[in-house]
């Protein structure tokens, strides 16, 4: 990791000031992750960052700047996974590689919270339209990032041209999405094993032979 | 529909009090599933199912019950939908009639919503032990009857031996659950469409000859 992930930078705090408003941003990401936003008070994340709250409201004055902070801060790292592990998904080996790396982060956190962004989605999309409209270009960004990988396979000829980049992109971001979830809800890390497994071998099926 | 959806009927209730009871369990639901479970308070369900205080608590002392009560009519609801309308989805008529079922939904709902499951589950499972448990078991009990169709096409061949009714139900579940909340971020069939017709396709893939 050769930058800090994901933080917007304010030019005007020192690196010291810019060093705590990204230490309350992790704190509030956390948070936001294990209990969910609307659980998730500015008291909550003051604590958890050990600062006071006069330097909190410095900071963030309402939580709203702070969950655009933090959709902010999950996208980078969401996407900054992609980047730097994987080097754009642009082969069958990085797909597998990936899943294995999904997979592999289940396992470690006891297939426990879900997909941080999916489950930022899921909460804030109905009830908060600035927070919908992040999430919605984070997703985006993501997709894009996957039919990249995609469409390099595609030109340099490990996939047919019956493969569909734009559409095997969003089918594998839906499993993705969708294996979380369930693999969440079962405390298994079966489900995402299968729906990713499963997504691989149908793209398989456009290897050129 | 020959019996009412799901709702869990209390024997010591006259039938007038079973239909308030009802009608508190839907108000529920449905302001959960607008607004989350979260942002609904028992004055909110109190005030859209309209009664007095005296009664909501008569029929519900605390949100946690209600709550459970609005799994339980989710679940009956959602898998309901496979029952009757889709004869168990046991040929590739009946996946594609239920295919354009659950995208018909989405476009009558401008997109908005995701699934009404998916999303409980989102919210409710890392915080609330109890509807863990029921949105665990609503989720089996799904995927059970996706993987009971796919079992009856195998067993009666129009799926050949390769076929993995386990795997693709599991796959064909997690690809409708992150289609739906890719929907839901982008208010666009489209990622519903692809996930769908993708597993579809794969399931086709195993089409006996």
């Amino acid at each position: 990791m050769n930058k800090p992930l994901n933080i917007t930078q304010k030019p005007k705090l020192t690196k010291k000031g810019q060093e705590t408003r990204s230490r309350i941003i992790v704190a509030a990401a956390e948070l936001m992750y294990e209990q969910g936003v609307a659980r998730t008070t500015i008291e909550d994340v003051q604590h958890k960052a050990n600062i006071s709250s006069s330097q909190m409201y410095h900071y963030f004055k309402e939580k709203k700047e702070l969950v655009l902070e933090v959709i902010s801060y999950q996208t980078s790292k969401v996407i900054g996974n992609h980047r730097r592990y994987l080097s754009d998904l642009d082969s069958f080996e990085a797909l597998n590689a990936w899943r294995d790396f999904i997979v592999d982060i289940q396992i470690k956190r006891n297939c426990e919270g879900g997909c941080p962004l999916g489950s930022l989605a899921s909460e804030l999309v109905e009830i908060n339209t600035e927070a919908h409209q992040e999430i919605m270009s984070s997703f985006f960004e993501w997709e894009d990032s996957i039919r990249k990988g995609l469409r390099y396979m595609l030109n340099r000829g490990e996939l047919n041209s019956n493969a569909d980049p734009d559409k095997l992109a969003l089918a594998l971001l839906a499993a993705l999405q969708g294996g979380l979830l369930l693999t969440q809800v079962r405390r298994d890390p079966e489900p995402i094993i299968i729906a990713l497994d499963t997504m691989i071998e149908h793209i398989n099926s456009f290897k050129k032979i």
